[in-house]
């Protein structure tokens, strides 16, 4: 299927620079543009692409102002970046959804599984388990007793639930998660012996969030360990029992919170972060990847780094004298020297 | 089912103070206890909590002193979170267990289930594998052949095995579990292609071990990979070839420990810590989250941290200049100035 | 099966010491030798066991110098880490492959199962998959639509790949690999929320490559994620959209690559690792473990350390003085001290 640059321009209210008969049909990086395909510029980074790609459309930022000529065919939006992600999703959409029961799955009797749903092969679904209208389960996924599954969810292959947990609306979990295993809750006895404290809670993940392959969330000793809304949470994360993640926050890959944490909406945590527990996360904190937090951050909209962090203007100074140790020391040297002398 | 406050302290040999007729039919966090529910008190952090709970009992250590009202029936024991823990554990127990073998899990005719067990749809068992009384396989595992799994204990959904490795009695294997998969071992040559190090040993877990989430036990080149009795090994760990990690160590989330190093008995070792191979950790080591151990700590009962590690004190020492390092640069030009001047 | 040290340096072209006619029926590790058993010696560390080894016979360099009296035969070989490898391999061949479709598994009437592949139980193989001659898919796999395996390719139990990605031959991908999962890329939106930008590139592996357990790498937003020929990838480690590591580079364990960065051939990136997004890396770099890349790094054979990294060297001599930082501003509090004597 071909579309012009006018065509695609009119479904992203933009403006035509250049030929609006352009014809495209598929979708390219701006680095590996080739005739035929349409691609797109929002970074700054790859400014420089936009000269020599060979792409026939080229998606800009209404502002952007060419230093040089360009080959492609402009069309100018407010937002680059958003206007491609709608072409994507018309893309993946137009591949249409799976639907239907696999004869390989295992159901329990007492499950229900509503409308439009898809079980795919090997999936393993336990009792009482509530599975929403259009909701995705793909093969060799575990579901234990008592979850939900809401409207529209998508399990990759190989998710394990464990018993109790709740999944909203319109979330991702990818291939290999975890919801639900117990926290990481042992008392340490007079014999050096741990004796295993029961986690008895469970997991809620509220609507809308996205959850990254082979994360790992603990469900709570008691009470729940809440995804909050809208929350997108990359791979490999671990997030111990009892853990609370605020609203749309996002938080980078192999990142991991203890035990009992909260964590306030529209934070930013980058990866490898480590957190403590029972430490509080005030809002809109950014935190710098590879950070480890210690103290609770009360302040909303901080951004801190370092390992025990700190504010990240203070730790990049101290980080450049660091750099330089060597130097500083040799100063250090000069001075004994000289006051020795005097 | 309600229990009052004098039959739970009886059960745990404590001393009720206040109503010894409030009951309680559910277990409760102090800070969201609601009416009829238990709770108790253990982490100082939370001691405020204790005089708003709306917990109609709380279960305090013997030597707690309140400083205002509280509101709440107490119990007063020994070991407030060992109590608490001999109650979460009596509510699991009262849940029941998992038995019988799902005709949709394939047993090869060569293995040994024995009585009491419990394997999961899905489950795949290789050839000689024996599984004891009382274990549990849930759906999705994979057994290799020649494996062990002990009496009581518990693989939950999608663990895997690697053919010949043997896992004790009573442990605790989290979804996502892999054990035994091949060492990283690659033998460079001259062209810049690697060439693999066939990896010919097994993993070997001994009793009471509990393995996080999605954790990573490889195989031995040679010989065994070994976890002692009663160690705890939370989620997404990486526990490289031929190591030893000593009886009732525990080691939080996301550690990895390289080739070969040997890591003693009652060791505590935090999130995200790295440990180089060929390595000896002595016994009750503590190694403070994120930390990076280049060298073998040879003295029982060392506390590290920093990256690479050094004394706990002396590091915490050094970040404190660290973090101040641009007002000790300050203090350096003050002083040359000074000097230059005199 | 018994062998005689002059069988076995006739097959590794080495040249017998001692007792020609020693056998050996096992293998083993220096430290943990016994009779019998053939071991090897390569890594220094361990060279005061040649001196009180068990094992009937040991391989060592061939300019290995022995200081004491040695009790066991000798074979010198010029590479002895090499030339044991030739015998585990020599072991594990022994051993035999699986072969076969398993009855329990789920195969799309489109896919095409080359001769000698072995499907384990409970694998899924979506529509118009290709799995190449002598592939090994062990069970609980779960393999998306229009994937290719490749000849001789191993997955171990419970890997997930995600539709449309590309495996090549001879690779291995070892339990709970997740190949394919949608790059972490969400749109900021005015309201706090996110918008799904959709990933609809794929992940190609290029031959010879290794992968580790739960290891993840994420499809590319448009493109390819690309894995080059003899790369090795250890556990637990993230790899985002987009990204490319070149051939035979070397990647230890948690290590994460935020996305599209490029790595270049040769590299060896060591555990935990982190390096942000849309990075070079020059050939032939090392980067010390838990090591932050917040820079392209543009130099082949640069070896760098700390986080955020730089040079080794400098990065080693700066942190000497971090760690006797208190000394350093005690000599400061003395130079005011003197300073304002005078």
């Amino acid at each position: 299927m071909k579309f012009t640059a006018q065509q695609i321009a009119d479904a992203l209210q933009g403006k035509v620079e250049g030929n609006a008969e352009a014809e495209v049909s598929n979708l390219s990086k701006i680095e590996e543009g080739s005739p035929g395909t349409l691609s797109f510029l929002a970074n700054p980074k790859y400014t420089s692409y936009i000269y020599t790609t060979q792409a026939s459309i080229v998606i800009v930022n209404e502002d952007f102002e060419a230093e040089k000529d360009i080959q492609a065919t402009l069309i100018r939006v407010k937002d680059a970046y958003g206007s491609f992600a709608t072409l994507l999703e018309m893309y993946q959409q137009a591949k249409g959804k799976k639907e239907g029961i696999s004869e390989k799955a295992h159901i329990s009797p007492s499950a229900t599984i509503e409308e439009g749903a898809y079980i795919g092969e090997f999936v393993s679904i336990g009792d009482h388990v509530f599975v929403g209208k259009q909701a995705q389960i793909h093969p060799n996924c575990s579901i234990g007793a008592n979850c939900k599954i809401g409207e529209e969810s998508i399990l990759f292959a190989g998710v394990k639930v464990y018993d109790d947990c709740l999944i909203g609306n319109e979330c991702t979990l990818h291939a290999g998660v975890v919801i639900g295993a117990d926290g990481f809750g042992f008392a340490p006895q007079d014999d050096n012996n741990y004796r295993k404290v029961p986690q008895i809670g469970n997991v809620i993940i509220e609507d809308r969030v996205e959850i990254g392959a082979n994360t790992c969330i603990d469900r709570a000793t008691l009470g729940s360990t809440i995804i909050r809304r809208g929350a997108k949470i990359d791979n490999l994360i671990q997030i111990a029992h009892n853990v609370e993640i605020g609203e749309n926050t996002v938080i980078a890959a192999q990142t991991g919170i203890s035990g009992s944490t909260k964590i306030g909406k529209n934070c930013m945590i980058g990866g490898q972060v480590g957190i403590i527990g029972h430490l509080n996360i005030a809002d809109e904190v950014k935190i710098a990847a590879q950070s480890g937090i210690g103290k609770s951050l009360n302040t909303a909209g901080d951004i801190v780094e370092g390992s025990p962090a700190f504010s990240v203007r203070d730790f990049q100074r101290s980080y450049i004298h660091f750099r330089r140790f060597d130097r500083i020391v040799k100063r250090i040297n000069d001075l004994e020297h000289k006051v020795k002398d005097q």
